[in-house]
């Protein structure tokens, strides 16, 4: 069943690579996608590689009322702002949905600052790459990822049902519902850990020959290493506990792996790698 | 300048993912290659896909004492054993080569079990898959990637500058070179830390939906994760040392940047980020 019917307005605010990739996927799709971004350049850039119909660096207020379905992909604290400003704009019957990375300390807050009878349904998409701006913009990203669905109570089955197929439309391979609780716990540990892992493996050591030595696991280690530093801090803070709590059970693995290493406990080790590879493999599947 | 001649008799020892892409690499340049390994299978299957010219699921003397370049693709303890065994059967002049991922413990015993004027020049391919047997193998992974050759007191320049030249017929990016101490204490770093760290990962959260959720940050991180417990677990024993050094830097820049998300001390977190922003971009050039 599709929900979303080809002649909805779509608006984007926010046109960096998340936004431009959804924009790119949209309008392939044949919708009429409008823009606004802070920045004339992404937008000039955007209209003349046609990722956008039509576009603005300003808050152009006849494209927010006109504007049906509203995807936001700005940074958590912009976001907020931006609907405490404008969200009056919204006319009733909007669906707005977004792309941030933390659930709880947005959420209940803009659901709280809309307008009656326009409707925030929050979604996060699990693709990326470790480059930004509308012109690294791809919608090849979204195959094969995941993207999570995360309502609260005071949402609609229809406004869930219309993110839902918006995850659908632009090619994404598994769709999910988690509340927002459940999303910051997840996502404290399979994305952000795994940044501050990551940028950890790159500043412990100051061996500025290792790219001369390396392999590919060190590698795919610290790809995401090249990490921009304002999003991630602002993500890392807004979901603070959840990520200190995954960050404490790695830690606490580690040691007990240090501890297994140092006794040359190599049966319980060999244990602790079947159980890894096992679960590891699941991941291979499509 | 090639120093490998073309005519040169090519034996290797371990037929399995890196002895099958090494004989795969060198018979495709021309050379002739004879393999012995323990498992007929193996060797049918490589004269069959014409990765080898000629093999033995056990100890031909002549194929041995006729080898002029020995490649040994065995686990740690297993080479040792080989050589202490059969090494007496190497003809004057040859040059045995590796591809072991630990050196200090065998490099020394091994030169030492050595009739006179064998030599052996200790190397190690920075390329693997986390797949196994010749049945996977696969040249292409040495294209870019890191080779390095581990001299000791005892190597003649000769025999460092086939082993070097070894690695450059076979498609490696880069040849360096490195003591058997300065390999280990990096390998220990590079390679032995980022699998105990995927190991980590996986086994200290065992939410079995999380491949719904899951992004390419931490597929990423996880890959080696799939890991062959008998051999990781003989080369971290044999590491152990180095290891355990390694481990304690990262697990103590884990409790910085944890310190540091907890006091939300972002502008030192961010300097980090930039760290290893910058670090990281170095590993992007070829």
């Amino acid at each position: 069943m599709q929900i979303i019917n080809k002649n909805i307005k779509i608006l984007i605010v926010g046109l960096g690579l998340i936004g431009g990739s959804y924009a790119k996927a949209l309008r392939k799709k044949g919708f009429y996608v409008t823009a606004i971004t802070n920045d004339q350049k992404s937008i000039d850039y955007a209209l003349n590689e046609k990722i956008i119909d039509e576009g603005y660096d300003y808050v152009n207020e006849k494209a927010v009322s006109d504007a049906e379905l509203v995807v936001f992909a700005l940074y958590p604290n912009v976001f907020v702002e931006w609907v405490k400003q404008h969200g009056h704009l919204f006319s009733k019957g909007t669906i707005i949905t977004d792309v941030t990375g933390v659930k709880q300390c947005i959420v209940y807050d803009i659901q709280n600052s809309l307008p009656q009878g326009v409707e925030f349904i929050a979604a996060h998409p699990m693709a990326g790459k470790e480059v930004y701006g509308v012109e690294n913009s791809d919608d090849k990203i979204f195959e094969g990822a995941n993207y999570i669905v995360v309502p609260t109570e005071k949402n609609t089955p229809e406004a869930i049902e219309t993110c839902k197929d918006l995850g659908k439309v632009m090619g994404f391979n598994r769709i999910s519902v988690l509340s927002p609780e459940e999303h910051d716990k997840m996502i404290g540990f399979v994305s952000q850990l795994t940044h501050v892992i990551a940028v950890g493996l790159m500043t412990c050591s100051d061996n500025e020959h290792l790219v001369d030595y390396t392999g590919d696991s060190f590698r795919d280690l610290t790809r995401i290493a090249r990490i921009n530093e304002n999003m991630w801090s602002e993500l890392f803070m807004l979901n603070k506990d959840a990520l200190l709590k995954q960050f404490d059970t790695f830690i606490e693995e580690c040691n007990t792996l240090r501890t297994m290493i140092k006794e040359e406990d190599t049966e319980r080790l060999k244990e602790k790698m079947r159980l890894s590879t096992k679960r590891r493999s699941l991941f291979d599947k499509k």
